[in-house]
This record gives structure tokens, sequence and C-alpha cells, in this order.
């Protein structure tokens, strides 16, 4: 193992608040968070790390999803290698059946069941194109805590959803909210594809409610440039404002909201497209991203081959974000406190919800 | 790395005779532990780790294992990676020459030889189809510590031997022998192999000696399962009772016999397969399992096709091990002495079994 | 993780002197080492690890090379990753820019630049075919400490260089010394490669000179081995003496010259090849080895195929360098300070050396 750490530069240090290792934020557990697209669980077991718990997922006879912790309380076997009988589980070692509730109900080689053979169980709610669970203690459970997701525009009439992937991500939950909280990044990280050069000198205003943030980024009027224009599916000459809106939702997701207007038509809307992301860790320095869609022009999208296309852009985005991601993971892990961040204007929504998380946790 | 584990649901510690953890079982070392089929050793090094010491093994002239710490004490080079020279090795970096007992005998730029120039030696007997290694202290070996193979009934007259394989496990010593001391796993491990469905369910009955735990089940009359009746080459629709007797030798040994008999004949012998299972510790948490057997019925054993084809079945059970075994270890990586055990009645002979292990440590 | 290592047998302990574990020496930082082959950085970004430090490289209009830390004062993003702009280059996540001495330079979402936004900046020299950087205090950088290329005889008229490769091997920097500082390694690790048989039982004669340690070794008359006589483009036949000398600069350069003579004409060289092996430490445990050559017979290798048949005969040699070196620092990582060694006279100089390589921590 390698110990030689290179030496830094003196400099004064920045203030206190800028401290806050972003890699070292504690995961928050009280809370929901997404942990499958829908269409992942099914009749199978399905298994799944959330917040540091693996999970196993399947669904009962009803279609209802049953979401225990994915280990035999008798010798430590992922149940998710067992079998869906029902409504229940069976272990693929030594046959143990477990409930919805986690409870044994069968074990092959004797007739009474230890009161401790039972493992633990986790509320789920199926919301949207995707399945929550709650990670933290069972009786704080409850719905109303999940994002609304009508509120945020997710299900309008004429809005046609789209699921993207799932990305896992070797960076901390706290890194991906940040790097959606500065899309001065959409310039330099995605050159060509998501502006005409013109993202970062923007300005923007930013607005604080709880644990929500928001960014609001006016564009002058201009052309979209080649990439965007085809992604949103408007003339390349067209001449267009654009407003971007980043909402953090912390803990678990982020809306990216695009809406194009005419440059000569101020009110009328002419593309809208509302991006949740929805951020999930998976452990201390591994995170999911569940990339989806609502669109006001899916009309565009009316092939298979054209709705593939539109996907395989999108994911190219996404992994240069992740490029970037990871690499600034791996320079945290290896210097720790030693990191030098030095903060400008444009970080004060990413230092707010440094904030903010650490009083989640 | 992820610091961040589940939290644990409340429950009534079980009671302390099972809170050995059993990934944490010292690995015997005063003991003999199959380090290779025969065949595996010739006139070329070969290396292998055994209790966490890396051997080298070759053949003298005369046909006889000599076995050396791999470890050239001049600059800790491999000596595996040198050549054999008669019952001599050089070392591959400088060229200095060890003996069979592990003393130096040639340096290539000077005459003397400093009395520090040795390397350890291993006491080594060839047995059945396999080489066993005293990994103690040298004084300590003693032959006869060796199980006796003769009375294992493994070199009766008309019986086959067959050399399966040998399988590394990521999992610790104690793991490997408590997957043979339960053999209810059969039918939910190895679905539709092995039994017809009743394994798990048998009465069963178990007997200490020593260093030896004996599990006897008497399966009752039926069919054996289509899978089975193929290995061991009966009629399908034969109705047979079944004795399966698991033998474990602790640490380094374990024997399943599986006695087949005419349901209508009680008396009469109709298969007979004994499978010793030597289990060797790589190091703390791998272990090889070396898997080979003795047959009654090795006659229809009688092409390299259908000799190959058992060997895949075999093979195909063993992997289904393999997974559970290792699934389970990366759970007690994980989680330490956090790991939740629940124990029952079929349990008692694994959990003694933890017991003599400790004591040999 | 395993934390069984395996017993020792008891000896006497070797003196104090030979206990200084080599894969433990601190990596000099107060010095030069090459960093690049000249023609591996250009105008695109460079990444490379040395002495622990990540650094980026580049060069500008005018082919001067930069070297700057390779990690953005902002968020900690490797610059590597994003794009040089003249003698700048510009952090491929927000787009901030940093000139030469390291100093930013452009924040694109604020007008002023924070005066902690700067990142380390390196001194480097480009000589004969390669770049080097000083990885201590800026203020020491001294361009006189570099080896001299000259007087090395790397730019002989009538000579001609060749740059072979760069290897990564997984091995202290020391241990790429001592496998360069004893040669009677040759007969065994390179056997039949580069020479007959005869290396190991050579006399030689050490000299020492500072941080310089040379060893000359006079091999008597006789042919040179098939190989070695390709390798030299001499005649298989001819009798020849050959002069092997070893000269090691501590810490960053070896150099290794063969003088080969007509055995009945002492006095004249019939072909010379010096070796110049820049030792450089990736990190605590990983080491390049940038190797080439200068030779007195290079209008042997006048067709490409010629040269690419010579640098893969080199390369050969140079893997079972690296296998050996790999081995020895698994050993010397698992076992640490219980590691043997027991050293024979040829080890005079490795020892020496390690003395050397302590004093300039």
């Amino acid at each position: 193992m390698s110990t030689l750490v290179a030496n830094r530069p003196i400099q004064k240090s920045t203030s206190a608040r800028d401290r806050i290792i972003p890699t070292n934020i504690p995961i928050p557990r009280e809370t929901w968070y997404v942990a499958a697209f829908s269409d992942e669980v099914s009749e199978k077991p399905f298994t799944r790390r959330i917040a540091g718990i693996d999970m196993v997922f399947f669904r009962d006879e009803a279609g209802q999803v049953v979401v225990l912790e994915d280990r035999c309380p008798h010798r430590a076997m992922p149940l998710s290698m067992g079998k869906v009988c029902g409504s229940r589980i069976e272990c693929g070692y030594h046959g143990f059946m477990f409930d919805r509730d986690g409870n044994c109900t069968d074990i092959p080689s004797q007739q009474t069941i230890p009161r401790a053979m039972a493992v633990r169980s986790f509320p789920a709610a199926e919301r949207w194109q995707w399945i929550w669970v709650w990670t933290g203690e069972r009786d704080n459970a409850d719905a109303s805590l999940i994002p609304d997701h009508h509120s945020l525009g997710l299900d309008r009439d004429g809005y046609g959803n789209i699921k993207f992937f799932v990305l896992e991500i070797n960076g901390h939950l706290q890194l991906l909210h940040e790097n959606l909280l500065d899309l001065t990044h959409i310039t330099y990280l995605h050159p060509g594809l998501l502006d005409a050069g013109n993202a970062a000198a923007a300005g923007f205003r930013t607005e604080y409610e709880g644990n929500v943030i928001r960014l609001i980024r006016e564009m002058p009027a201009g052309v979209a440039g080649k990439a965007f224009a085809h992604l949103f599916a408007i003339d390349e000459d067209t001449i267009i404002t654009r407003e971007l809106i980043t909402e953090a939702h912390l803990p678990n997701l982020s809306v990216v909201r695009n809406i194009i207007r005419p440059a000569d038509r101020p009110n009328e809307i002419l593309r809208e497209f509302i991006s949740p992301f929805a951020i999930t860790p998976r452990d201390d320095e591994n995170t999911y991203q569940f990339v989806a869609g609502s669109s006001s022009f899916s009309e565009f999208f009316d092939t298979e081959e054209r709705v593939r296309e539109h996907v395989e852009g999108v994911k190219m985005i996404f992994e240069q974000d992740r490029l970037a991601i990871e690499a600034i993971q791996r320079e945290y892990d290896r210097l720790g406190d030693q990191v030098q961040e030095v903060s400008v204007r444009a970080d004060e929504a990413a230092l707010r919800s440094r904030r903010v998380m650490c009083g989640m946790a």
C-alpha cells in the first residue's frame, strides 16, 4: 500500500464552512431512496445494496413489492440466491422460508421456529416509474415524505415518460448532488452537447426552502447548438431562450428542468424536458443514479430507433459525468482531509447542500 | 472503503456457544493436510500455499516428493521460479541451490556457505491419490496421524478410484466442514440432483469420537430421482433405501458415504460410493477442496466420455456449494462479530465441530 | 484479509546493517527523476504519477515542457482530463484555466480570482531522450544535479541512440537498483540470453564515489553465446573478452556498459553498448524503468524490422526481471520486517546502496 503522499504547497486555509469534506458526509438513513425502476422487480429475486444494506426485492402474486434484508438469519446466505414462493422467499441453502414481514414460516428439518429466526423487512412504495424504500427505523416511515411526483410535473397531460438507465458511480452521494448544483460544468464537461458554450457564463439565482435547493439560470437568446437542437427536436437555426432550473431535493432526488422558448415569443413554451435523477447511495462511496425524463415533445420519439438513439445520446453525456465524479472521488480517497478545495461564488449552492446533508445524518 | 453497515434488528442474543464466529477460528497448524493430488507433482517445481505457507513441491529422480518453503533465504525469490536439479532446486535469480532438507549446497559467486542460508522443509507422505504435508513443528510430524485410507474403505477390492478435481474456494476451512455436516442442504442447494426432495426432512443420528463427527441419515424407501439415478448408474424406477453417512475427520478430511440398497432386499448393497474430500486451508479465508471417490460400480465408467460426463456432473454440484460458501464468507467478512446466526437442531454437529476446531489451534 | 503468516525457522539474526528492509526505504524527494521519454509529451495533456505526485505534462507552442500537479485546486479534478490552450491548461470540469507556473488565469463564472486558486508547478529539463522533473522544494532545483549525459558517453560521435520502452514494475525503487547491482543474476534469470553461463562466477571489483556505485566485471576470453552474439551483432564463433560495468547513480539512474573486445586484440573495442536505465518511483512500491541505449554498432539496426526485433529481444529480458522483482516485492509486502535475508559477499554493493539511499530521504 502506498503511503507516500504529495507535499502540498502551503496556502491560507479556506473558511471553516468549506472544510466539510464532501466524501465524508454521513449517508442519511431516515429517508426514502429510489431502489429500482419498477420494471427491474419481478417474481424472481433481485438484489441491490441500498445505503449499505443488501436488500432482496420481489413481487408477490398480486404484484406487490416485497423488500427484505438479503441475508438468511440462519447462516447468512443471501436470500436472493433462493426462490420466490408466492409472497414468501425460500433460502437456497437449507430451505428456510420467510414471509413479506421477514418472519420465518418453515424450517424443513424441524417443526418449531425460533422467535429470533426473522429477517428485517423494509417499507416500500411504488411511484411513477420507480420503487422507493425507507432505510430508517420502520416506525418512522412516512410515505408523504416521498417527493411528490405530481407537483414535480412528472405526470402532465401530453407529456411522455422515458426511462433511461441506472448508472452505478464510484463516487459519494454528495458528489452527484454537487455535480448537478453547478451546471457551469455543462460548457466544459459536455462541450458542444448541452449548450453553445454559454451556460457557464450565464447569470443565475438561487432559492432555498428546507431541504430543497433551486438554481434558476436564464440563458440569453441564441441558437442552441447542433447536438442540443437534435436532442430537443428543434430546428438548428431557431433562436431560443432557455431557462435551466436545477432543483435538489436532498438527499434523494435532483430534478433538472429545461424550458425552451422561441426568442420572439417569450410566453410560449416550445419544449419542456423534466429530468428527475434519483440519487441513491449504494454505500459510503458508491451511488446509483436513476435517470428518467418526462417531455412535452415525446411524439418525436415515435420509433424504437429514435428512442434508442436518444437514450444513447443521453448515456454518453452521463458517462462524462461519471468519469469526472470517479476521478474526483479517487483524489478525495487518496488525500482525505489534506485535499485542497478553493471555492468560488458559483459554489454557494453546493456548499449549502453540504450543510443541509450534514444536518440529516 | 465502505464502513457503512446495516443496522441490525434488536434480538435476544443466541447462546454463548453459538458465538464462535466460524470464519474467525484459527487454522490448526500441528496437523497434516492434503497439499496436492499425486499427479500434480512432477520433476518441475509446483507451488501452492498451504495454511498460509508458500510451498514448492517437486519429485527427485527416485520419484520421492520434496517440499520446501517457496522462498529463497537470500533475497526472497520464490524457489518455484527456479529449476529442479535431481533432488535439489536452484533459485532462478542468483543460482543458489538447496537440497531436500532445505540446506544450501551452492552459491555461484563464492565457496563458503553461511549457516543461515537454509530454507524450511516439510515432512510429506504420499497416500492413496494424494500428497500430505505436515504444517507444524517438524519434530511433531507423525505419519500415524494421517487418516487411515484403508479403514476408510478407499482401497477395497473391486472398488475403483476416481480423481475429480481440486477447487479453490474463497471461504474459511470451517465453512467447508459445516457445509458437509448439514446435508439438509442437498434438497435446496442441489435441487433435483442428489435426492428426490426428501433429504432435508430425513431423520438422522450423530456420533462423536474425538476429532471425528459422524452423521448417519437413513432415507426411506422410494425412487432416487433421475439425476441421482444416472450418477449412481441405477435404473430410475428402482425402489431403494439410502444410507448417507458424513464423517468429518477434523481438521483435514470429510468422507461422505452413500450406501444404496434395493428396498426389498435390505441386506444387499446395490451401490456404494465413498467420497473423501480433503479440506486444506490455503490461508485464513481460502480453502482447497480435493474431491475424489471410490466406488463399487466403477465398471460403469468404462469410457473416457462416461468418466468426463461423470466428472462434469459432480463439478456442477460443487460449483453450487462454492457459490453458497463464498456468498456466506462475504457476509461474515463484512459483518464480522455483528453477523446474525440463529441455529436449529440440525446445526448441532456443525456447532460441535467449531468447538473441536477451536481446541486444535 | 489473511493475517496468517508462516512460522519462520529460528535463526541467528544477520548483522544490523542487513536489516534495512529495502522496500521500506523512504523515496528520496529532493532530486530529479526521469518522468517521460521526450516523445511521450506533446500538446495533449499527459499524466503520470512520479514519487507519489500525479503530474500533468504538456508542451506549449514553443515546445517547452510544462509540468503541473494534476489536480484542479477548485474541486480536485485531474487537469489532464481538460485541454491545453497554448501555454495554459483548462480544467475539464468547470473551465478554470492555469498557466505554466500553476496560477489560475480564468474562472468562467466570475471576474476575480482567489489568491489560493493555484496549483503546484514543477521544474523540468529535457536532456538526451527524456524529460527530467524535480520533485523536491522548488527553490532547491539545480539542473547541474542531473547526471551528465555527455560524460556518461551517451552522445558520442558514431554512436546511435535507441529508445526501448518504459516498464511499470510493481516493486520498490530499491529493488530495481539492487537487481542491477548484482549481475550474477544474468546467468540464472536470463539463461542463455546475456552470457554463456559464466557471468555469475566472474570476479569483480567495486568502486564508490558519493552517490555513485560502480561494479566492474571482467569476463575471461570465450564465445559469447548465440543469443548474446545476435544481440551484439557479432559472429557466434568470435572469441571475445567482455567488460561489464554497472554504474548506479542513486537514486535515479543506472548505467550498464558492455565493452566487447576481440580476445586476441585487447586494445581494440569490437562493440560497445551503453544502456542507461532511468529508475523513477511511481510511489512507494511501483517504479518506472525507462530503458534506452547508445551503441557503437547502430548501423546494424538499419531496418525497422531489425530495430523491432532488437527491441522485442530486450523486452523479453526485462520481463524476466519484472517477474523476479514483482515476486520479491510480494514477499516483502507479505512478511514485512519478518522477511528473511541472508547476504553474501556479492551483495556488498547492494547493501551499500541501501545505506546511501537511506541518507537521501
